[in-house]
């Protein structure tokens, strides 16, 4: 199928509110994205008192809306820092030492996953994972199968590798088996692709600010169960900036127990807004049709996805390099040419892929825009001779 | 002295640039404070990538600056998170298990330094001190003889009690003599007070985006001495966000280890461009000039400063509840009439004082207002009669 009619079929989405500030660049990284400018401007309203009746107005608006968007009951907490800080604040508050966590490992992203397991005293029982796959539920409940496990921690969408684990319902079953703590890095999917915490049973679940919510970075998101505030209670972490109990203790006054990122959160509830304006189903169908235009297009140019059609994740495109061209001489050429910003591959991967981010308020502008800058950029570098 | 004519004598200094956004309140806490315009207005800057060229600019940039304001040739680290999480991460970089760190306790902020100590492993030597005052060298210098301790950390401005302890580069040389390493939690004061962090014989030294330098809230800035470097790579501590070696590691390349919060990154920028231009040494002068007028003004309402005449800050003024008055009383009436926002006591303090922050780009105009509103207040509620 010709990638330009997908392109087109997509709708604009103007009623939206997705004005975007087209300046010089267009961010199709794997986060930060591009960032709507009523989401921009909310970050210039009046500094209030952390401490004040109107931050505990925000603070519930915020949770009100997060819990929306992880479809959860649970209570959702915002934390000042990147993903990375969010997953160190799930690690570090459940695990005692010694504790056995099941961790599929298949990119950069579940690796540092496993990283903290070790950091913070457990003990990882890896499920090595050919990087472009993931871990089917055999392989999970084989490799749980007679272990004291703890928990059992996946990364959904592994942004290394363009890999989506479409499979987190099947996994919560396994969890449940087991009794074990359900955890789901969700940093850079949440509300591109489905995910009902409560439904598929995730006791905690983390997402970032600046992915598919097009908010921008410095704010990692984190939904807690009951079963994971039992194991919590139980652990008394020695976490400080990241401890939970801290922060459940200074929720019931809606406060947060250190100094939170204002400006932020004044973004993170309009991008939350939006969300709501969209409709969550909606958001993750958009993301699911720019994705299908954006491997469309890349079959089409003849160039491979890196992860096995199964797992195609719809919010990262990882595409291997053409023979004898470089991803830095294209992303520089996109960028410097065309004003399009995409990004190369991490750890391992360096200089063997790009990737693009197809994620937040992308609608068939930024695919169409995206899809023409590669394609120029790869005829300069020969590739179509 | 009259406390009016000390107001009136300051400057408005309108050529700083400090046009402020006076919408409903005027933000008198000790953090966040008033922002600028044209800092609020640099977060709506276009997304950039954070591993790319415009950023390795942006992070020499903010490099240069806070130098400056920290007065060191050390590298200064801008890390996403609050104050807190810049002592964390000064904290559980340098300690191995039971190493022995002399830390004076006089408020709740020199509490939670003694706690975080314990937290990550070390043995805190506390130096209690009365709240309302900081310790002398004499005290600290007692404390470590004989002592094999590892450092001394000390909180230069305690927050909550509104003392400054003016005799860092004494303790600096107690520091030396003991090759102990000299830690200084300034988030509160670095820009509003005297802080040259070489010239005393800093090691490391924390800073807040949303003190003196009139920035949002959400960035921890920290600077670390070649003499604490040897001590982090001899620890090879369990960090992970707060991992010091690895933000090292992509300090080399202009990058952080993990995403930063980039808006916040253009606003300090932004703050720091501020600063530069006003000149540290003038700033210094006029947070003592503002400082100066509200304890004339308080003395004048016949009130009492919490802290004694000796350390009195210059950014944090907390001053004791009149009789038969209450704090809340006081703000209640100080926000919702005059729309002037001040703080009330922390921990045990809560419920006798109230604390304002004089903070970032005070001029004469906020500190009249914030004066007036008080005056008002303290009549309404009977205590002129």
């Amino acid at each position: 199928m010709d990638a330009s009619i997908t392109i087109k079929k997509l709708e604009f989405r103007r009623r939206m509110g997705t004005k975007m500030t087209y300046k010089k660049q267009l961010i199709m990284l794997p986060g930060p994205t591009n960032v709507p400018e009523r989401v921009m401007n909310a970050m210039t309203k009046p500094i209030i008192n952390h401490r004040g009746p109107e931050f505990r107005e925000l603070y519930d608006s915020l949770l009100k809306k997060l819990r929306y968007a992880f479809q959860t009951k649970n209570d959702v907490f915002t934390l000042t820092s990147s993903g990375t800080g969010g997953v160190e604040c799930a690690i570090s508050n459940i695990l005692s030492p010694g504790d056995k966590v099941l961790v599929p490992v298949n990119g950069v992203f579940s690796q540092r996953l496993k990283e903290k397991i070790e950091t913070f005293g457990g003990s990882p029982i890896e499920i090595p994972v050919k990087w472009g796959a993931a871990a089917t539920p055999d392989q999970i409940a084989d490799a749980a199968e007679g272990q004291d496990v703890k928990a059992i921690a996946v990364v959904y969408n592994e942004t290394s590798t363009g890999v989506t684990a479409r499979v987190l319902n099947e996994i919560g079953k396994i969890a449940e088996e087991h009794d074990a703590l359900y955890i789901v890095d969700a940093i850079s999917i949440l509300g591109g692709d489905e995910l009902p915490v409560d439904k598929w049973g995730i006791d905690i679940c983390i997402a970032g600010s600046q992915k598919c919510l097009a908010c921008p970075p410095g704010l990692a998101l984190i939904s807690i169960s009951g079963h994971a505030w039992e194991v919590i209670r139980q652990t008394r972490s020695k976490a400080y900036y990241f401890n939970l109990l801290k922060i459940q203790e200074f929720h019931e006054r809606k406060e947060t127990p250190f100094t939170p990122a204002l400006t932020l959160w004044y973004a993170l509830d309009e991008a939350l807004t939006m969300l709501e304006e969209e409709g969550l189903e909606k958001r993750i169908k958009r993301h699911e049709e720019c994705a299908r235009a954006f491997y469309d297009a890349v079959r089409e140019f003849g160039l491979e996805p890196f992860a096995d059609e199964h797992w195609l994740s719809n919010t990262v495109i990882a595409v291997k390099n053409p023979p004898g061209i470089t991803d830095k001489e294209i992303r520089d050429l996109m960028r410097e040419k065309h004003g399009v910003v995409i990004a190369g591959g991490m750890g391992q991967l360096k200089g063997t892929m790009f990737r693009i981010g197809s994620m937040g308020i992308i609608t068939g502008r930024e695919v169409a825009a995206t899809v023409q800058a590669l394609r120029s950029s790869l005829e300069e570098l020969g590739y179509f001779k």
